[in-house]
């Protein structure tokens, strides 16, 4: 069995920060990740891109951010179970937490963290036929490099932000783009609304209102879609690609089955140490929500500093902990 | 008169980074600060120290962070007003504000961010003869350059963190260290109190407790203090420096008069936005307090981050916010 104070389930870069900012106060960390690499989101899907909003990066590349925090946690020397999920986490009668995962790793520790990160969601999937069968050959959830789809005929399905944006940004590269929508109003910004309205009247987009997508056809590869009108007339356009855009639904996996507050796919904290409903359990980053709760790296960052002082009682209980600035004692490390 | 969106008061870090969180959102910003350069204490106080708790940087020197926070938001072209202070605001009648510095500058903003740092705060000064004769003469409220201590001998006063961390930092460089407490316990970390009495008795530093500094003797500079223990039997012991450490009070100014509330020398907001209890007034960084609150640069951040969520609202009276990311949109310039 492994034995650390804090468990962190996550190791994306909020996950990550928090091994820093637990080993400020002399806490040892283990992660835990299903994916088989640190640095989440960040390495797994856009590692070559730029980012723009970190303080005091005027832009820097995912995997950079992750490198440079994986060094500046390199002196807390945390442990690492990559590749493992967690199945499922018991309290000890002392209240300290078991958690094993799917490779029968048993991890023992005072604090559980829960980093999860966007990782925990998944795109919701529309029940359209054969949609399973061309993912990866035609069908995609997000966009993860743009560049893909250069040139290429393109049906996009949704109406919030996300059909909006993409569908303004993939015009631009697009050999031709195809917005369909079931409303014939938009959820997104009104910027973006206005936005596509007018392209569409430019006839740089085709816009395809109060109908959905019913079909997908194709062999090897999908080669076009079929578009229902209210009417029922079905309408079929050659397609390379179908990007249907409804959203996120939870992945919680067990992590579901703890009793957590969860309020629209997020688990519910405080805003004091981002504490959940169960003792000792935290969530910090893109997997919390609270009044207010923006989901930027910067913000779980701050939440992992509040989530270190209230862990703090747990590893040194009766233990007064004092605030110290790195500025005078730097970072000891252990 | 200048017109902007945000005026920011303080262009510390976190005022510095405000602008980037505010040009995301098509907001300008106009910076007014006392000093005459930006940055705030980094600048200031310790430009060449490193900090190791900027998420990203495992080490930066405080002046570099400002350097790259300045990189940062350059696209989004702020004013500055430096080397100003704040003197009176006033409403207009559509609920702007109108902020006028003593070198009658006229700013027009719809949101006030007040973003003062520590640099609102003032050391305690304690009420002992001829103690402001010798500032800048061996009198220092706070040590911003270690290494003038070097050999030296030096008394310091006060029984919290300050006193019983610089004392413990000190022993090791200084001739000799004296600190003073008029109790005989210490508020204190208790590994730090541990600390100062081990040094105590082995003859590294001199402990002289229940006692308190009532005089300082010099002519040019500081030569000796005395010091009467509850007997009132006056000691003088050489001193090239007395450091009296009693902690902060706020040195509001004029904001004081306000109406903020106001809880232990901090504006109190809360957590949602950042907003204080006047309408369109924000208070970010170390100036503020909510249950909580540390007193960290990478807080200020997130702090920020959201408060120009909220400070949308005035700016574009009416209009739908929509979050983008970094990643996918970069940040354009005006």
């Amino acid at each position: 069995m492994i034995t650390t104070d804090i468990c962190i389930v996550g190791a994306g870069p909020v996950g990550l920060f928090a091994v820093f900012e637990a080993g400020l106060l002399k806490m040892r960390c283990h992660l835990v990740d299903v994916l088989t690499q640190v640095g989440g989101q960040l390495s797994e899907i856009y590692p070559h891109k730029p980012i723009y909003d970190i303080p005091g990066y005027p832009e820097i590349k995912a995997q950079e951010l992750v490198d440079k925090l994986m060094e500046q946690i390199k002196p807390f020397n945390p442990g690492f179970s990559l590749g493992a999920r967690v199945e499922t986490i018991s309290r000890e009668p002392d209240g300290s937490l078991v958690i094993r995962t799917n490779d029968h790793t048993e991890i023992h520790c005072q604090v559980l963290v829960i980093a999860g990160g966007l990782g925990c969601f998944e795109p919701r999937k529309p029940d359209i036929d054969r949609l399973i069968e061309f993912e990866g050959k035609g069908v995609a959830y997000m966009i993860k490099e743009p560049e893909l789809f250069r040139n290429k005929e393109i049906v996009l399905a949704g109406g919030g932000d996300s059909a909006l944006d993409w569908t303004i940004f993939l015009a631009n590269s697009a050999a031709k783009v195809t917005l369909v929508h079931r409303g014939d109003t938009f959820r997104g910004a009104p910027h973006s609304v206005e936005k596509v309205f007018e392209l569409a009247k430019a006839g740089k987009i085709d816009l395809i209102l109060q109908s959905n997508v019913m079909g997908l056809n194709g062999e090897e590869h999908l080669q076009s879609v079929s578009i229902a009108a209210r009417d029922n007339v079905l309408t079929t356009i050659p397609a390379n690609h179908f990007i249907p855009l409804f959203g996120l639904s939870p992945k919680l996996g067990p992590i579901a089955e703890w009793g957590l507050m969860i309020d629209r796919s997020a688990i519910e904290v405080n805003t004091i140490d981002f504490s959940t409903n169960i003792t000792r359990v935290y969530a910090i980053g893109d997997i919390n929500t609270y009044p207010g709760k923006l989901k930027l790296i910067l913000c779980g960052f701050h939440e992992a500093a509040l989530m270190a002082q209230g862990a703090f009682k747990y590893v040194y209980p009766g233990k007064k902990l004092s605030f110290k600035y790195t500025t005078v004692y730097g970072a000891p490390a252990f």
